[in-house]
């Protein structure tokens, strides 16, 4: 039997439950979980703020586990077309069943917004089988987006920015920053986090960080930010003053938000000077609507702003290219502030809805 | 002497007033005036709506005149390097003094927003002599951008378009138009009709006008609109329901805006589909707020939007080139709907705030 | 029984044989021919210039037909996500099999160079079935991307441009045509012709078509080229003088080769003024090496250059929008020379290679 | 009395001159110089490499110096619109002249190829003063663009990189290097070192140098680079195979070529891989011509070629902060091989020459 925590509908305690070892069609790949993150969609997932979620559910979508069966009858593959085979540590895409067929996936080349789309973790139930990350082991079906860990990368060090790199490295590409350029990050959780290190690997000039509280400020400035700001000790007139100052007066070249806050995005416009661009990739549930500005906060400005939602296989597998490369420069295990077995998957998850910790994980003693 | 209109003082009667014929600088070039356009920007000019504004002002910012003079000691040249001579029908960019030198010009490549340009017929002062199309001639100061009409393109084929023309021309170029797609053009005034007939220019699939008043919609329909919507008679869900009907459920690849009305904004957003683009161009002056969901309408569409202001020397000349090239196709005349004296000005004021016209010229008469 | 021509080697000549009707797999999907066009390709096949062509091969590649059946136990859908039924007529990508999995399809997102792809008409085998157009009946497995003809476009008209429209789409969509460009194409074949067309259709400013012979000329000329120089009566040194004269002494600001000449590609970067962009798609197979000057002709003129590959099923969903939108301004059955019965596929070809057809179909008589 | 050095002729020994201190025009600037590069650029104009250069000049074009005076009349101004005064650290875009009014400045926005522009060191004249860095004293008209260094850098800092920084910069942002992307550059003087930061400055997941000698190599490991092969050990073949076998047998991503020889130009289309990019920035001078094969080396590749040629104000300043920014990361100072006093310039020219230096600078003894 296979243990894992199952969230059995909004707002209520989590349980761990015993399911059956699958059988694997063939080509399909069974995993032994080493660990799963906690990330601010699981708090989501507990409050009932996201739609067509299938409860029950087993939480975690971002993973790494060692390989421990490949169904018999075809081989599974990695992105790079490369065997499989028992043994390997992996990570995989969270994102399933993305269709390659419909207008979005070959028209409008936008797989992100293919209505296929289904997520380990989220989007399907624990009632189909071991479909989530919080589990001694994890069912992938034949055609998983398999990413082997390279040997050089530790698994934590992987899972310490969880789904916070591929998230933020999709948005650090559309913000399209160029050498030397003023960023302001706002948000400091894990995406935030994410894109004020990813902005430094594309040669910023100087990276601002808005956020709070004041340990993940704190991780913010060990992980090289120049400048933080809390937003429990300012206003939004103390940020834009700041941020001009430091700015010769015209304002950030390029912000990505990260926050959640509604109030944060006509912010972040303001924040943003003339002719510069602005990335909204925290907006991920609806808390309410925002005002601002056409002619001031946009048109005038001759601003860019882009929505990005969600990421692909390209962005988690860069993400562990970077990961590995540039781990002699930013020591990601620091993120994780804590592990949990999966007895103590709801600790972990109040931990996290109360900012205690900046990375937690999840992680199966076997 | 040379007569002018002025605008003395917002919302104060036009009067004609006599110049002295200037004394040209070397290198500098005395038009005698063909036609100038009345803009939108007029009636705002007159409502008291544009900050920073140098009244008495000669009002006329896009212009079409005959070389009369040329300052001695220095020769005049157009875009392109050739030197320019009396009795050439020429236009010039309106936006003069753009610096070359400051940090938006030479590190941001953001020339429309160089704190030192001037607009004729704007920010311009009569007080300081000829420098708006609404007079017998145009005084235009060494180092003018000049751009001669092509002898096939009729000078009131270039000015039928007017600003409308390099605006909508730099909105399109924004808004990345790929063959095949349903571009929503909010606005039937002369920047939207004019973005309507560059989406074709494009190679769009079907091209939609929401706007208003009939004769602008039927102006709209004649220029190859595929659908168009009389904002009088439908409610922006009326809209959303006719536009996704169209669009297989998706919402429109792509929008402009070209209406001037904040509410348009959050509107537009929801008109495009997924990971679609939305071009903000008509925001040119502030008349409120508006109100939007970061969620629904920004991030999780994965959508981009982006603020176009001004135009350069760049757009202004590849529209001299589309409207020559494409008049065999276009009848860009029929746009014309009335010419006016210079006496006549106060009336093509009030008849374009009526939308009583499309484009109206004022034509002096020497 | 189906009969279908059969390019049993290269350089033999075409037989048309009887092939069994197959049985559909579930969401299979079997077309009775309309018409299938004779391409350039077509030549190469049988000329044997294609690597990896598992002859015998029904050629075809760019098809409608009238949806005869749908294998029964799944519905088949087509692009835009609704049912396909029998009686409707469709188009289809006849590129298939492309994996969604490999490093190039989600990783680099260059899909048209994922190594699974294979074609219709050209690297799928007779022996395995009806799998090229030139055949009363095609066979289409699951997952074919099916587009279905608006009933306003004719499927001759979508034939009249073949290959040539998606392919020359692609590359046009690379060229990045800004609005008053001028435009030279190198070649005068149907990518050739469709190129200058959809040249117009992203507002160039000026096109010119280099080629011959004198038909296919006098056809660029018919379709709105402004400019057509003929190879068999002028040299490199006459055209880059005839296109500086053109452009004031710069050259052409976007070149789009598509003539299969080797020698064509350094002339095509010096017709191509300093900080401009040439897009080579015409090379699709390997006739010999050329020189070039890499300090002169590349690095000095601060040039870019495009290799292009291949069509996706966005290139080809969007021909069939162009085609039907723009019908009213270009006579694209006029393209169309003649059409051939199935047995006279021999003739047809032959008339390609010796160019004295602009398109060629196969109309097989049911 | 002001010392300099002349080079009088291609090929003639340098000599240092006397000239007279120069009279400054309203807001020029008169400079102390602290240091200026000696450059490849140098040794082109040495050998009589370069078309147009009004000999006899004071080389120099990438200095730093103390404002020593500013002409009365009217204000200095930087990039950023500060006043510039006496005492300040600062250096200058070697690029002066730029018209900001010809059809390249203002509608081909590709200023680099404005033919108005000139020079500092190289084709600016000694007759017409000091207009050279290897020079006591730097005399900078109104209106050259004036960048101040910050206090935390270290003016030997700013020129250990000289111009490569800023072309390397330019051809880096031209290569749109993603995340995680294996990055080849060919060449390893001082462009090539500086993309090869540079690359880890995007998030390059790979960084490997194609170049030599073996100290040169040795650097560009101490600064960063994970792979080097040296031009002297190792054929194309080799390398073609080494890059291949890094990358799951794809190729480079990018490819930035910073060598200046021909033949590395076909070696470098077929190191990247297909839909890859390729920038060519090193073929400076015109010494021969390449030979290659479009269809498998650029059209079947669906490769992206770029040449790059010169650079902006943007690319200056932005390389300024970057230097600042990554000084903690990068040891730019341990660049500089020597310095040279004005009558030694003759040893560093000869020390480039044959590559016994890294980087050489010339620096006036005051």
């Amino acid at each position: 039997m296979v243990s894992a925590v199952v969230m059995g509908a909004p707002q209520q305690p989590l349980e761990v439950r015993d399911f059956p070892r699958p059988e694997l069609e063939p080509g399909a790949v069974l995993l032994r979980t080493l660990g799963s993150e906690v990330c601010g969609t699981d708090t989501h997932l507990w409050k009932g703020q996201l739609a067509g979620v299938p409860y029950p559910i087993i939480p975690g979508h971002v993973s790494v586990g060692v390989v421990a069966e490949v169904g018999a009858g075809a081989e599974a593959r990695d992105v790079s077309g490369r065997s499989v085979e028992p043994g390997q540590v992996v990570t995989f895409l969270d994102v399933v069943g993305t269709c390659g067929r419909c207008w979005f996936c070959t028209v409008g080349h936008a797989t992100t917004r293919c209505p296929q789309r289904r997520v380990y973790g989220v989007t399907l139930s624990a009632d189909d089988g071991l479909l989530g990350g919080w589990s001694e082991h994890i069912h992938l079906g034949p055609g998983a987006h398999l990413i082997p860990l390279p040997d050089s990368l530790d698994w934590r060090a992987f899972l310490a920015t969880g789904c916070g790199m591929p998230t933020a490295l999709h948005a650090v590409t559309m913000a399209e920053i160029q050498f030397g350029d003023t960023v302001v990050v706002q948000g400091s959780g894990p995406v935030g986090l994410c894109a004020a290190v990813l902005a430094q690997l594309r040669g910023a000039g100087r990276v601002v960080v808005v956020g709070g509280p004041a340990n993940r400020l704190a991780t913010a400035t060990a992980f090289g930010a120049d400048d933080v700001f809390d937003i429990a000790d300012t206003t939004e007139a103390d940020r834009l003053e700041a941020v001009r100052e430091l700015t010769g007066g015209r304002g950030a070249d390029v912000t990505i938000e990260a926050s959640g806050a509604p109030v944060a995005v006509p912010e972040g416009m303001r924040l943003t000077r003339d002719a510069g661009r602005y990335v909204v990739v925290g907006q991920y549930t609806n808390v309410g609507d925002a005002t601002f500005n056409p002619h001031l906060d946009l048109n005038q400005k001759h601003l860019e702003i882009r929505g990005c939602w969600g990421s692909d296989v390209g962005h988690l597998h860069r993400s562990v290219q970077v990961l590995d490369r540039y781990a002699r420069q930013f020591p990601w295990t620091e993120l994780i502030s804590r592990e949990y077995g999966l007895p103590e998957a709801q600790q972990a998850l109040e931990d996290v809805l109360a900012q205690r910790v900046v990375k937690a994980l999840i992680v199966p003693r076997h």
